[in-house]
């Protein structure tokens, strides 16, 4: 029996883009030859110009891929909802090589100036605030959307800090150290301590996937 | 009468590493040649190769200026003067091109794998903390350390994010809504509004150097 033809569809968008991502990650984005990516796929060219058009327009959609490989994983609300996507995210960064190769593009390193992974990450980040501030979370004050613009900022740096130093082994542990820094001075007074930013519940919930792969999609 | 000889050598150190900024800020690491900085800077390869070695001993030296195009602007302490540090540096991100090589190259796009310019931030940061916690303006709890590593991550990020959006013209405007995450957390309760963090301050320490240049030895 064939499948039916959009999902057929969407598996091949996501051979595509793990194909990419795996040689993104080995070559980077310049050095990354299309037929390289496509034998890793064993698909042809049509199917990549069919469904993005470029070898530019496939490293975007790896680069806004990054919230589809989180997002699943979670079922938390509020502010524990924020905390959870950073987890998971640190955690993942290691094993999800799509993850990865979206993170690595967004910093700019291939003069690509496209906003768009982090407005995505920021407008998803204020909604859940929102959320948070609606449910009594948030100290008085506090603005939803400058909270996320600084958290969407602050992971991608502190992310960065973490590869130079230990190719990025140690950024859960620095994850969960930046909720001990922001915490107490976002979420209402007395509360900070309610929310379970450990490094352990990270790598619990990227568990739930039982694969060590991207997630969205499987 | 001739300079000291002394002070002619920090004058063609710090010309190299102008020069090498501007031409790495105009054609990247890579593409920026030895010939074309030699030129720029009017010296001969042997002053570059006697002051550092190779293009990328000038690369680094670039990347570990950055404290001291900001640290002599400054005169306050503890924890107003890690707030100066970063609203100054982002000022001086759109004014002086040997900051913004430092910066850029910290990034890692050209595969360079040093840590030294965070550490360096790190280090100096947490001697600032220190001196904030002995002057009783931390919260009970909040470790030096820990702070200061998450802020030197915090701000590579934001400018990060800034470059990516608004080729950083946003970037004071940030540092400002990240101390407004982040004070009332680290500082002792009822502080936080007592320290000066908006922008006009940034800019007002940064012209007190009366150039738009480099700031370190003028």
């Amino acid at each position: 029996m064939g499948q039916p033809k959009q999902e057929r569809a969407v598996q091949t968008r996501l051979a595509l883009m793990r194909a990419a991502a795996e040689v993104f990650d080995e070559c980077g984005y310049t050095g990354a030859g299309i037929n390289k990516i496509l034998k890793r796929a064993g698909l042809t060219a049509g199917a990549l110009y069919f469904h993005f058009g470029s070898k530019e327009g496939l490293a975007k959609a790896v680069m806004n891929a990054q919230q589809d490989t989180i997002e699943p994983l979670l079922d938390s609300r509020g502010l524990q909802r924020l905390v959870d996507i950073t987890l998971v995210w640190s955690h993942q960064l290691a094993a999800d090589p799509l993850l990865r190769a979206g993170v690595e593009l967004s910093l700019g390193h291939e003069k690509f100036v496209d906003e768009a992974p982090f407005e995505g990450w920021r407008e998803l980040m204020t909604g859940y605030l929102r959320e948070a501030r609606d449910l009594g979370e948030l100290r008085e004050g506090v603005d939803p959307e400058v909270v996320a613009r600084f958290v969407v900022g602050a992971c991608t740096g502190v992310q960065l800090y973490a590869r130079q130093v230990d190719g990025r082994a140690g950024l859960p542990r620095r994850v969960t150290e930046m909720w001990d820094c922001l915490l107490p001075g976002i979420a209402a007074p007395g509360t900070a301590h309610t929310f379970d930013t450990g490094v352990a519940r990270g790598k619990r919930l990227s568990r739930r996937t039982g694969t060590t792969g991207t997630g969205a999609g499987e």
